[in-house]
C-alpha cells in the first residue's frame, strides 16, 4: 500500500496548493472565494486522472462520479475543501482525499460497482465566513432559505448572494443544488477527529454514533451603572458581580449531569460584553453567550432549566433583572446504526480497531442525515487540535480510513468478494 | 438674598451658555474645547460686571482676581467650568459661580479685604477627553510632564499640545503656569456631593476630610482556548471560569474589611476583556479591570493582598496562570484640619447644619492640597446623580454654599466684624 500513501500524501498537497504541509500560517481558504475555487479545481484534475465525470451544482459542490447505470441511485462519500482562517490542511481535505483515494484502489483492483458511486467536495463548510456552516450540504438538503441567506455578509461586506455571483453561480438558481429523495442511497463522511479521544483510547478509528448540536443562550443582566469612586457598596446594582457566580454554576451544573446521566455534554460561558467597561463605572449591563452541546436533547433542556432557575435565585438576591433568550436550540444528529455496525464491522474485518463515539463539532454528514442513511468515519488527528496551523493527520491513519471507505463502497455497490488488500 | 438667588441661576445658567437647566442630552463641554472657551469667556464677562482683574495662564486657567496689596499672598476659591460628555450643568460650574457669588456678597457688603482674592475656574478638570484628570490644577502645582504629557490623545487623535494650541496656548510655556509656594496661602473648593451622604443624613453641607484615591489592578488569566464542542469538561483550561469567582470575591473582601475596619472602601470589577469572545471557542485569556478608591491606603493594600491570595489559590486548583499588576496606587488626600474646623465653625455660626465626609471623585482641591492648606466644601445634589442630563443641586443649596465661602473668604482675608447677613 505504500504507493498509495504517496498518492494520498501527494493529492493532500494538491487541494491544499502547496508543496510542504508545513505552513507557519495555516491554510486561509474561506468558501467561495478563489482559494476554494482554486482547490476545487484540482479536485476536478484529480477526479479526471482517476477516469471519474466531474460535475459542479448550482451551490458550488464539487461532484466526481463514477456512474454505472443511469438508473441506480448515488452511493456517496466526500467532505469539503474550504479552511477556517489560518487553519489547518486536514479538516475537510483528508475526508475529500481519503474518497478519492478510496475509488482509486476500488479502480486498481478493477472493482465493477453495480450503483453509481459520488465523491462530493462541499463548499463553504466553515462558518468562519459567512457565519454560517455548511452551506454547500444545506443546498443540496434543500434546507438554505433563498431570501434570508442571500444576505448574510462576510466581514468586507460581501453578501453570500454576490459571493455566488463572483465564483459565476447563480444565487437565483439555487433551488437546483437540491437532491430528490431517490437520487441518493447513503452518504459517508471521513473526517479528522477535532479531539483526543482516539489518541487517548489507541484505537485506530472512530465509528461517530451521534453529532451533538448547539444550544446558545444569551443571558443579560441589567443592574446600573454608577461612579466607582462615589457608590457605596451597599448601593450599588453591579451588574457583573451579580451574575459572574452563574460562569461557576454553570460548569458546575454540567459535570453534575454528565455524573448523574453518563450522557456526553459541554457548556462554555464563552462569550461577554460588559457595559459601559470603563474603569471608573459600576457594571450595568452585562451579556453572557453560553454554548451548550451534546448528542442528547434532554440533557441540554436540563441544564438550560437549572441556569435559568439559578438565574431566578440571583434575582431574589440581587437589584438586577436576568433574561435568558434561547437563540439556538438545534436537535442531535443521530447517524443510521446500520451503517455504524457496518463500518464497525469492516474495521474488524480489515484489522482495524475501532471506537464508538460522539462528534462534538457539526459537520456536513448532519445536514444528509436529516433525509439519507449516513455515516461519519474519523481518523486521529494530533493532540485534538484543529482549526490550527498545526493541525495534524498521520498519512497512516489517512490510508487506514481510505480502506475502510473503499470496503464500504464495495460492499455498498457490489456484492462480489473482491480483495481489496 | 433673594437677588442673589437670581443672580446665582443667571450665572450659572450664563457659564453653561444655555437658557434653561433642562437639558435632554445634557452638557458636553470637554477640556481645551470651544465650548469650554466660550463658558470661560463668560466667566470673564461675570467677573469683570464685578470689578475683578481677569487672567488666562499659561495651561489655560481663568483666574478672577481681586488684588489689594501686591506683596499680601492669595486666598482662591474656585472648582472648573469643563464637564464630560453629556454630563451635568453642576459639576464644577456650581463652584465657580458660588465663589464668584461669594465675592459679589462681600463687595456689596463693602468688605476691604487685608489679602488677596483669586477666583479660579480650572481647565480640563474631567478625564472625559485625554483621559487625565485635572489637568489646569496640575499645571499650577507643577505635577504635569510636559514630555509625557503632551503626547495625551483624544478620540480624534488630537494631541494635548495640539489641544493647548488650538486654544492659543503654547505648551512650551506650560511650566509658567505654576505657582510658587508663596503665591498662595489656602484654598477652597465648593462642588456638588456627587453621592447622597447629605441628602441621606439631612445635613446641608458637607465639610471634606479627605479624598479617596485610586489603586487600579489589572488581573490577567491566562488559560487555553479550544473548540467549545470538542473539548471536553475536564480537559479544559477556561479562562473565564477560573477567575469568575474573583468578581465576587472582591466584593466580599471589601464589605468585609468595611465591616472591620470601619473604614471607607469600594472596590469594583469595572472592565473585562474575554479573548477570543467567540460563541464557538473556549476562552483563553481574561483581563479584569479592578477600581479600589479609600482614603486609608492601609486598608487599600490590605485588599490587593488578599484579592492576590485569593488568585494564588486559584492556580493551585485550575490549570491557569494569574498575573497581577498594580497600575495605579495613589495616596488618599488629607484635607487641612484647621479649614475643616474653620468651615464647621462658619456653618455653626450663621446656623447651618454640617456633617464630616469623605470624597469619593477626584477634584482639583486634591493637587493643591499637596502644596497648600486647602478645603473642600460639598453640597447636595438629587438622588446623588452626577455626570448625567439629570444632574441637579438647588439654588437654595448653592446660596449656602455661597455664604459659608463668603464667610471663610472674610475671615481669611480680614479681621473685621462686618456682618455679611
Amino acid at each position: 500500500m505504500h504507493h498509495l500513501i504517496t498518492w494520498i500524501e501527494e493529492k493532500l498537497l494538491q487541494v491544499n496548493l502547496v508543496n510542504t504541509m508545513d505552513q507557519a500560517d495555516g491554510f486561509s481558504r474561506l468558501g467561495y472565494t478563489k482559494e476554494e475555487q482554486a482547490s476545487q479545481e484540482q479536485f476536478r484534475c484529480i477526479a479526471k486522472e482517476l477516469g471519474l465525470q466531474t460535475h459542479q451544482d448550482a451551490a458550488g459542490n464539487q461532484w466526481a462520479l463514477w456512474k454505472v447505470d443511469d438508473s441506480a441511485s448515488w452511493i456517496a462519500t466526500g467532505s469539503h475543501l474550504d479552511t477556517v482562517y489560518n487553519g489547518g490542511g486536514y479538516d475537510g481535505a483528508a475526508g475529500v482525499v481519503a474518497s478519492l483515494a478510496a475509488v482509486k484502489l476500488l479502480k486498481e483492483a478493477s472493482f465493477q460497482p453495480k450503483k453509481n458511486i459520488a465523491v462530493i467536495a462541499f463548499a463553504c463548510e466553515e462558518a468562519a465566513r459567512f457565519h454560517v456552516s455548511t452551506i454547500g450540504s444545506k443546498a443540496i438538503c434543500g434546507i438554505l432559505d433563498k431570501t434570508k441567506h442571500a444576505s448574510l455578509e462576510d466581514n468586507n461586506g460581501i453578501t453570500l448572494r454576490e459571493a455566488f455571483a463572483n465564483c459565476g453561480l447563480d444565487w437565483e438558481l439555487l433551488h437546483e443544488a437540491r437532491l430528490e429523495d431517490h437520487q441518493l442511497e447513503q452518504f459517508v463522511e471521513l473526517h479528522i477527529e477535532q479531539a483526543s479521544k482516539l489518541e487517548k483510547s489507541g484505537k485506530e478509528l472512530g465509528i461517530v454514533r451521534a453529532i451533538a448540536q448547539p444550544t446558545r443562550l444569551r443571558i443579560t443582566t441589567v443592574g446600573k451603572t454608577n461612579h466607582t469612586g462615589t457608590t457605596p457598596m451597599e448601593e450599588r446594582q453591579d451588574a457583573l458581580v451579580a451574575i459572574a457566580p452563574i460562569i461557576t454554576f454553570i460548569e458546575e451544573a454540567t459535570v453534575d449531569i454528565i455524573a448523574q446521566q453518563q450522557v456526553p455534554l459541554v457548556a462554555t460561558v464563552s462569550t461577554i460584553q460588559n457595559s459601559p467597561n470603563a474603569i471608573s463605572m459600576i457594571p450595568g449591563e452585562v451579556v453572557l453567550g453560553v454554548d451548550i452541546r451534546s448528542t442528547r436533547l434532554q440533557e441540554k433542556h436540563e441544564l438550560v432549566k437549572r441556569i435559568t432557575d439559578y438565574a431566578r435565585s440571583i434575582e431574589k438576591d440581587r437589584p438586577v433583572t436576568i433574561t435568558i433568550e434561547t437563540l439556538v436550540d438545534d436537535e442531535p444528529t443521530q447517524l443510521d446504526s446500520s451503517i455504524q455496525a457496518k463500518l464497525t464491522h469492516i474495521c474488524e474485518k480489515i484489522g482495524l480497531s475501532s471506537l464508538p463515539l460522539d462528534s462534538g463539532a457539526g459537520h456536513d454528514v448532519m445536514n444528509l442525515a436529516k433525509r439519507w442513511p449516513c455515516g461519519l468515519l474519523f481518523i486521529p488527528c494530533r493532540d485534538g487540535v484543529s482549526h490550527h496551523p498545526s493541525e495534524h493527520a498521520d498519512s497512516e491513519d489517512l490510508l487506514k480510513g481510505t480502506r475502510v471507505l473503499a470496503e464500504y463502497l464495495r460492499e455498498t455497490t457490489g456484492n462480489n468478494s473482491l480483495s481489496l488488500e
